[in-house]
């Protein structure tokens, strides 16, 4: 599907819609197996190159959008766990802005949007993927009350097209389990513009992963995802990342297919190290992982050998450390990780692959 | 000068030598600034990109390389701090082995050497380039008592030619101050054989910098450097690696000559980072950093930029830090590293730049 697929037509039949409601929708979080850290620098949102995630059971993101029909006076409001937050409105506005040209019908309403995460926000779970991709779902059920003929495969295609206007990888929080956005030769239907749930064979491993998110720090990261995709514009090693990451995603697809844990693991740790190792050498370079990210990493590296478990790592574009492992050994990893690890951490959050 | 150049002519006119006799040479550990890392896989300790060095203060080795006429038998021992080594002799067999066809004439001794290090060994901090280093300038004072005609810039040439196929890094340590090792279009007389003198205009503050060495791990390096350099083959990011270096050098010569401190530290820091993420991007991949290290790297930042001081660090392919700075802040700057870093190390030592 292209761009012009996800305008609104007006001339097609509609439904009536109350002049006033409230819409409400949940979105997870998601972990990048193979990372998103690139864009095209002059386009809207389009990756450099093809990224796949698991959605995360868990930690998400409520949206409640009250819309009233719009007479005289204009306004939009954000509240963020019941307060206002008027510091979130300069993102919401640009992405209501993007998104005017492919929802027109936006135009004749206020909005509200009372939203609440299951996370810390700004902690480097990625609380704009869900939150994004919650208001783009709410956005596309005003469409479905307007659109009688509204189809469940366009619905999600364009919740996903308007989710990526507003992050990036939020394209992929709509969809739970392994989900690709990108255009990738070796996927069919994969696309720049949205994304598809993974649509090839998942051996059974890889349906039952246990995500144990360490909190190593709290703090709001220090660099922007939006800044971080800048700095891979004129990157000395941009272009080979690119051709790597394609690499990685025919790897993965028989991985995901023959089940093989470790070489899953290593490609994952192979990725998570790949985005840390691209920030550390853009210019200006920046180091997100914190001390206690590398303590971790340390210890599951030395967990791992010594005890022949199937747990690997990867990161965000911060200092929080993923735990992925399947669900069969979580009794002693989870055993493991609180005796050993917790030090280390802020929080721990026992989240899962949906 | 080629390779040729450095084979022992038997015809020339020559001294005697006592049958017997005791040679002692110190050599200085070095630290680069532009990284060496990457080798030819089919040469013998050919650099992939030129990298420069400064010698270091206080951190050396000192080598007692005592000769016996060969009769009978053969041996050759090695002694550490006093103690015979026999770890160390493959590794030394492999230097007399890849040598003696430069220096024909240690076929008619046996060797006894003796070498101490005023630093720990296997830390990170270079060894073995200020071992092979001592022990090459041995064999070049052996060779100066056989051939009446050696002049000092062909004894310190061969010298150096003779420390880069013991350990690549060695070659540098030859010399004192700024040392460039690998061939580079902009540095008149700059080889991939041996390292020469830094042959440029160097500004008054690049000649008094101290170099405080924080020993974060003084365990041996989990990842040997020549297994690191074999790693840059068929490595993603080699290419760009190699042509980035390229650029850092000429870079470089600019800042040396301008005298421009914060665009020397932002060069030293983006090297040492992009050391890192090659060791963290290779396959396998490894992670040579602590915890510690980036506790101290984050600390350097903060202080930097709260206290306006020139204060950089670069690293080894290991987790200890070099901090580099002008000997003019020297008494602010120690008396912040005994206070705030001392935590994070094992030891620290005080050296500075030749």
């Amino acid at each position: 599907m292209k761009t012009n697929c996800f305008f609104y037509n007006k001339s097609i039949k509609k439904y009536s819609i109350t002049p006033n409601g409230v819409i409400m929708s949940k979105s997870h979080s998601n972990i990048a197996l193979i990372k998103y850290w690139g864009k095209h620098s002059n386009k809207i949102q389009i990756p450099l190159n093809s990224s796949i995630s698991y959605s995360l059971g868990k930690v998400y993101t409520v949206t409640r959008l009250i819309y009233q029909e719009k007479k005289k006076i204009t306004y939009l409001k954000v509240f963020f766990s019941g307060k206002e937050k008027t510091s979130f409105l300069p993102k919401i506005l640009k992405f209501f802005y993007r998104i005017s040209f492919y929802c027109s019908y936006l135009r004749n309403f206020n909005f509200i949007i009372e939203t609440s995460n299951t996370f810390p926000h700004s902690c480097g779970i990625a609380s704009s993927a869900s939150s994004m991709s919650a208001l783009a779902l709410c956005i596309m059920k005003i469409e479905k009350k307007l659109v009688s003929s509204l189809k469940e495969d366009f619905f999600f295609k364009k919740a996903s097209f308007l989710a990526r206007l507003g992050s990036g990888s939020a394209c992929r929080s709509i969809y739970p389990g392994l989900v690709v956005w990108g255009y990738h030769q070796s996927i069919e239907g994969s696309s720049n513009l949205y994304a598809i749930p993974y649509p090839y064979e998942v051996h059974s491993i890889f349906t039952k992963i246990e995500d144990t998110i360490l909190i190593i720090d709290d703090n709001p990261k220090k660099i922007l995802s939006s800044k971080g995709h800048q700095l891979m514009n004129n990157h000395p090693y941009a272009r080979e990342r690119f051709k790597y990451a394609n690499q990685n995603m025919n790897r993965l697809i028989s991985i995901l297919k023959r089940g093989d844990f470790q070489e899953f693991g290593e490609l994952i740790e192979h990725e998570a190290l790949t985005l840390h190792a691209m920030i550390m050498t853009s210019r200006p370079y920046f180091l997100c992982m914190k001390a206690n990210t590398l303590n971790v990493i340390h210890m599951v590296w030395d967990f791992r050998k010594q005890n022949n478990k199937n747990i690997y790592f990867t990161l965000d574009a911060g200092a929080n450390v993923h735990l992925l492992y399947p669900i069969q050994e979580k009794t002693s990893i989870i055993k493991w990780i609180y005796s050993d690890l917790f030090f280390y951490c802020k929080k721990i959050i026992e989240s899962f692959c949906l």
